[in-house]
């Protein structure tokens, strides 16, 4: 008979060999997207699905559910932080384990289709040309809700991929509140910040190295745990415990859109450098879900780095890294720079405080295409009309409306609404941070980071999967989880 | 029953696999030595571990092995490229499957073992230190070669691993005779060449690596399927049929030195970019030996790199690429310098006619350790004596002498002679592509590399595995291979 310490150990070597030909996906792709000669695309995309596969084989073994299934016969033998390990390996393993090797690889290519599809039609703003593609992923991820089950309603199953635990029920109450709040929050900010600012000077790629290297080195970033690289679509990956490598992009004329695009993906980068390395590939050493993480980035890009604080730190820091920009900014045009709010038409342009309403109008047509069957061919029109009733804009074609996000097109249905959760949960976050470090403005002006990165550490990287999102918010702060923290903030923000 | 179509579909398709996870393992090498951030090394270690095994695993299958097997069984029905391809693929499983994974892991722990020490003695230099595991490298090489098997004597079976088909007998002789002849040629040389020269002006390397990329690109290396980087340790990889990759490093005070390198590493990579792509995989889509490989790479580097005409296709190139140099250079100034001859103590540092003589000083010890039982300890002894009989030079101490080089420690006994073998063969096949090509002086000249790379491209990388090395050289001379053409190609250069 196979003691408890065998089972367990068996258990941990499958979950590393699994993680460790993850990480072998994530260099292939890593490398076809920063440094891959044109000409190697094929063989590489083939090497992907290859090692894909196989990893995908191991994910879904006979072997590892077995393993899994008798250590959960001996949960009372069992220590808590094993017990989460295996409950939630087992939830994920059977997740994947509903779906069939046909079933993932029919997604896989519809996928691939649809986006050389969406390529095309986006470049001829030509909306027709898509239907037939968006209608067979819409057909292809109900199939998969059916596939996998669910509760309340099949968007629910899309959802549970991104969002572990969430429905429908819980979240769309909750951003269709955020969006009410934003719509009132809006044209107040509006009156008061004015005409919008000239732009800054050029500065040449070189120098705007050189100054987010410094400035990501300053908050906490581990440049011998990772690296920055340059990409068009900038991303943060993880190749192993201590490799957790950025990408980002610049701006010559505009330096402190390329410094937010790096700290966005740095904060992706310190909640993976922040997990715990000895519970590698297990759930409790594996980030719990996209809003959590994208509570980390946006903690980062935008609760931290555009405040008044950080703002007196970036120009402090120019001194020396950016004189070219010393001598023309001050904290104060740093900061408005940072913070000017306008309603505009692509998601990934707009400012911190419309963005949200971008999210808020996909969930609103997800919801309206899972549950009320909104036909396709609507779609435009849907969109067209949220925009003119949330931000007040009218959109002049698709191309700037609804082909401008490849997620759909890619069967990424439920992915949209991690975004304005992760506002959420990073608002709530700061507020316990102000609480438990009084100095943290302070901190922040002076380049000191380190009490915010270690808070976070402690509290949200080295929970791993323990705590489900909401969960995580109500030990955090003792209420349940809400949009007003993240309205509270920018009210307050704004007014002063 | 299952038809040859079948069976050689299956062959491929195994074949491919292993091709795909062999490439795989070298991106992870690759960006091991080129972009990984120092804290990863202990884990992409394990990652490589892991996925050289599974490669082994599926290069050694039962299946496959049957497979191959059946096939051979089926030989009348083969085509000549088929037949090749099984014949030659089993000789390599065969050799694969007669080590135990049990040896084969023995093997590479010694290696590495060895290689920290290594390390530390050569620091040190205390030779003596690493006697221990000098000598159980040997052992395990001794073993090895009862393992494979062998005809005349155990240090074949280790040269087969680099060189198929070779012996002690067919290349002591050979290297031998080398080894008298420059011996012969060497202080003519220095009479004729005068006093050394002075050093060039250094050139910071952003220069040098405009200049060599643009070089490189003249010779025929292909960009859109490859890259150039930076490394301590220069190399190419293949990471697919279209991503050879190549890296090199530069002195700033010696822009020559590092132009060479870059040439010798294209050399490779050209080789790799000729091969059929519809073999890839296959004997006959892969490069046949290293010292074939390396004739690849002293021909570029060498016969081509110092030659008179390439001189003076480096100049005219310095006028838009390097024009710091520009003027303060020649044709013959640049020339004399890519051929001033002196002998020293480090193989890698040396000139192209000493060099061979480095490498007939390590066979000769090769076979004493393998034919006579050389006393480990008495290894220095010889190899300082070796160094005064064929450089004419005094050994000051063992870093500077026995402990050079990695070879040994890595468990790599057999692979010197290749250097020198590639030597040979890149003479022969120059002599032919003069017969064939009268204008190729002119050609290189004027920096139209073309009808050299067709030549090489159809007579020698089209042919895969197709013919051993010494049978090559038989067809595309008309000769025995011999060292005679390296000999009279060098007394000729220098003559003039």
């Amino acid at each position: 008979m196979t003691t408890t310490a065998e089972l367990l150990n068996r258990y941990k070597n499958i979950s590393k060999e699994i993680f460790t030909f993850e990480c072998i996906v994530q260099l292939l792709e890593w490398d076809q997207q920063v440094y891959m000669p044109p000409q190697a695309a094929e063989f590489r995309a083939q090497q992907i699905e290859t090692l894909s596969k196989l990893t995908h084989e191991k994910r879904t073994s006979d072997e590892y559910y077995k393993t899994l299934n008798e250590l959960l016969e001996k949960k009372d033998d069992l220590s808590e932080d094993d017990t989460i390990n295996i409950t939630e390996s087992l939830l994920l393993i059977e997740r994947s384990r509903k779906l069939s090797p046909t079933f993932v690889a029919r997604k896989a290519k519809a996928s691939a289709t649809a986006y050389t599809a969406w390529i095309a039609a986006r470049t001829r703003d030509d909306f027709h040309a898509i239907v037939p593609f968006l209608r067979e992923n819409i057909a292809l991820s109900k199939e998969e809700a059916e596939l996998v089950g669910y509760e309340e309603c099949p968007y629910d199953a899309l959802l549970e991929s991104y969002e572990r635990g969430s429905t429908l029920s819980l979240i769309k109450p909750l951003l269709a509140r955020l969006g009410e709040g934003l719509k009132e929050l809006i044209p107040q900010i509006q009156t008061k910040q004015g005409d919008s600012l000239p732009p800054t000077a050029a500065h040449p790629i070189e120098a705007q190295e050189t100054f987010n290297a410094y400035i990501l080195e300053c908050i906490g970033y581990d440049f011998s745990k990772g690296r920055l690289d340059t990409t068009t679509h900038p991303f943060m990956t993880t190749l192993g415990p201590r490799d957790k490598r950025i990408t980002t992009r610049y701006i010559e004329q505009d330096y402190l859109s390329s410094l937010l695009t790096g700290l966005h993906e740095a904060g992706h980068a310190l909640y993976e450098m922040g997990l715990r390395e000895d519970q590698a590939g297990t759930p409790l050493g594996t980030t719990e879900s996209l809003s959590i993480h994208e509570s980390q980035s946006r903690l980062w890009e935008n609760i931290i780095g555009r405040s008044r604080a950080f703002s007196h730190f970036l120009h402090e820091a120019m001194r020396e890294y950016l004189p070219a920009e010393y001598g023309a900014s001050s904290p104060e045009s740093i900061w408005r720079r940072l913070n000017y709010v306008t309603p505009s038409l692509i998601r990934v342009e707009s400012d911190e405080v419309t963005y949200s309403l971008h999210v808020v109008i996909r969930l609103l047509l997800e919801a309206e295409i899972f549950t009320e069957d909104l036909p396709v061919e609507e779609l435009p029109t849907r969109w067209n009309e949220l925009y003119r009733e949330y931000l007040g804009v009218e959109v002049p074609n698709n191309r700037l409306g609804i082909l401008q996000d490849v997620h759909w097109y890619g069967v990424g249905f439920g992915y949209f609404p991690t975004y304005a959760l992760g506002n959420l949960y990073s608002a709530i976050m700061m507020n316990q941070i102000r609480k438990e470090l009084p100095s943290v403005d302070e901190d922040i002006a002076r380049g000191e980071f380190s009490h915010i990165l270690h808070w976070l550490n402690k509290n949200v990287h080295e929970q791993g999967m323990r705590y489900r999102g909401p969960v995580l918010a109500e030990r955090l702060s003792g209420e349940q989880l809400s949009e007003r923290p993240f309205l509270e903030y920018l009210k307050n923000k704004f007014e002063k």
